[in-house]
């Protein structure tokens, strides 16, 4: 610690302070997310999906001709200084697919498959409506319209789960088009209110303000909060809707049901008649994908079939994105510690030739004066290994960095990883 | 086409905007970059270089305390709604590197390796100056002083340029002491003209400027544009530095020369004593790294001692960055192609077990209905074979993409890739 340290009473993170919302990620986390998001977009590849990246911020009018009206209290807005036009920071990436296909990939035969990594800067949900860093990734799939294309997308989400390792999570289907045609008759500022509701599955105010509201579909309206469970509850709540404008949606959302369970995904599925969390743009099969060690959905995504027309292409689309920090937390729940790569503080000089012995095997390295100081820095940054520059052999002079104790070479094995849990991330509170 | 794009006359892509210096990357130009940004971090983390991610804007108060007070015209500021102070888009990462280090990272012992990848938003040098969206990777090392550190960047800078496949490039070193010490005593206006001329090489500018401002050491300052290239251009300099402040800064640089020879990178090295350009916070040596097809370095770094310190951490450092886009120009420039990954259009219906069949031998893999349409999308997204999901065994059945005509079973050799060039990326034009 330097001596101007030792004069500051507050703690050094608050004296440089972040814009709200926004975080920095430290080694651990940001190795972490890498991971993480490699791992889902080389599955995403596998799939045929192909990276664009659009900027981080964009004209509002763009995102708004997605998203509808932005709130002003919900998006990071400002002046763009050379066109004086209004631009933010985007709450949300598939506006911006949207633009790039119906503007830059015109020339290309549909369907597009494309797959983005980027970071959204949306409010959270619930009381503390404070800004949230989300880092995504996601796939938007453009050109194949209904059940083929809902299908892909939800096996796809579901595969990308898998291969980040994580054992357990469910997939709850729904479909935009039951809560639309129940509340399609309403003026805009009753369906927010009665969505709001639905949003919380609070039945009493979805009845209490239906019928403020005079919806002809009061009594509709009031069960969708219970209409929610396996195939059963799903049937059932077919039979409920039978007369209403949701019929043709709740009899899609079980056809979306069956067809996921013949392709595989019966393990994962429930279904919600009530579903009205998402983007406005949603118009049929929705879903959003949970898993335990988190609250939140780790991954959400639906079919917007009215969104390119607004960019001047009328081509049906669906998409999801994974939200990489959910993921995480989910990852770590379920005790998903991953294999971490052998690391070696070689003691001994920046010359020692083991340096450059142990990197073209594919090992990180490097060098520190003394074994005391190996150690310590080798715990401090998660390196696995101390070993000796020049008596280290696959017989002796290797180091375990956590306990100091001499241990067998881990080159002689042959394995570049080892079990050893990773360091916990440390993760910064969202600012305030 | 939709009709309504038929009712239109401007192209698509000036419908919808970007904001000044922002770019959208499409999948082959995001697919490079991805790909040189992946090599760069690999390289980094074998040499024990951790990644950390900061935010995409931080407070101006943090960018400024780095590198001066920022032009409001060379940096995209805006205030921040929830704390009304205000925040910019970061047009360099060190600064944010710098207060992560004496904030979140303090309590870890250094030397801190830290790596980062993102995108900084800078002014172009040069008549023409409109924003740039500029995608880096970089390093910082902070906690080792002097010759050790410079030469741990420089050769890692090398290698990472290497492992990117780039087979020639330059390595341009410099010295910041060198100009700071003959301009320390003018004042600021003076040094601000005096350095422009310098990073212009305008001898006769630097002439008349150091005579106007009565510089006591006009005449070294004169001769610096032509104080450049190799060791016996650096003797020469030196020695016509002799009797001035800056013969020690000039000693520094040739005993850098000559370490960074002995390291084995005699052969991409060259000198100048007249080196100006780079940021404020340069304290000691620096390079830039250079390769045919681009005008503009397409890596610098260099030693800032005092950088840290003004965030309350008084630790050397340096670091260096790399400027993806150049990169691939240069790597084009040189024809380095790379190999391309066997991606496999199925023509049959998407449940076609052929389609999981080469998923899981990790190639890409996608259904078309017919023959024509896999033809012809194949093309148009860059996958290299075309394969009858019924027929297609060893022995037949596969099609090349391009031409269309019978070839060998890609599977059969085992390679998973080939040799075919890859599309040429799109590159959009920087937004006016």
């Amino acid at each position: 610690m330097s001596a101007h340290a030792g004069t500051r009473s507050v703690p050094q993170s608050l004296e440089h302070p972040l814009p709200a919302g926004m975080r920095d990620l430290l080694p651990e986390e940001a190795s972490i997310r890498r991971t993480l998001a490699r791992q889902a977009l080389e599955c995403f590849a596998l799939r045929g999906y192909a990276v664009v990246t659009p900027p981080v911020f964009e004209f509002a009018e763009v995102l708004e001709r997605g998203l509808g009206v932005l709130d002003p209290t919900d998006v990071l807005r400002f002046v763009e200084p050379e066109s004086g036009e209004v631009a933010a920071l985007r709450p949300d990436m598939t506006p911006q697919i949207a633009r790039i296909i119906a503007t830059r990939l015109r020339d290309r035969p549909p369907p597009f498959r494309l797959g983005y990594e980027g970071t959204v800067l949306r409010r959270r949900s619930g009381r503390a409506r404070k800004h949230r860093q989300i880092p995504q990734v996601g796939v938007e799939l453009a050109g194949i319209a209904g059940p083929d294309g809902d299908l892909e997308l939800l096996a796809l989400a579901a595969d990308a789960l898998r291969a980040t390792g994580l054992p357990r999570f469910a997939l709850d289907i729904g479909d935009a088009g039951v809560v639309r045609a129940l509340l399609g008759p309403l003026p805009a500022a009753d369906q927010a209110r009665i969505s709001e509701a639905l949003g919380r599955k609070d039945a009493a105010e979805v009845a209490a303000a239906s019928a403020a509201a005079q919806s002809p579909y009061a009594e509709a309206l009031a069960m969708l909060p219970d209409l929610h469970g396996d195939r059963d509850a799903l049937v059932e709540g077919l039979s409920r809707l039978a007369s209403t404008p949701a019929a043709p949606a709740a009899r899609r959302l079980l056809a979306f049901f069956d067809a996921a369970t013949s392709a595989g995904l019966g393990g994962y599925l429930s279904a919600d008649l009530g579903e009205v969390r998402g983007f406005a743009y949603y118009t049929g099969p929705v879903f959003h994908a949970y898993a335990f060690g988190t609250g939140d959905a780790i991954g959400s995504g639906g079919r917007y079939d009215e969104l390119l027309g607004r960019f001047g292409w009328d081509l049906p689309a669906a998409g999801f994105a994974l939200d990489l920090d959910r993921l995480g937390e989910a990852l770590q729940a379920a005790g998903v510690s991953g294999r971490v790569a052998v690391r070696v503080v070689v003691v001994g000089p920046p010359q020692s030739p083991r340096l450059a012995e142990l990197r073209a095997r594919g090992i990180a390295a490097v060098a520190s004066p003394d074994r005391a100081a190996a150690l310590a820095w080798a715990r401090a940054w998660g390196f696995t290994h101390v070993a000796d520059a020049a008596d280290a052999t696959d017989a002796g002079g290797w180091f375990d960095a956590v306990t100091g104790g001499a241990v067998a070479s881990p080159l002689a094995t042959g394995a570049g990883s080892t079990e050893r849990p990773p360091r916990e991330p440390q993760r910064e509170r969202i600012g305030t």
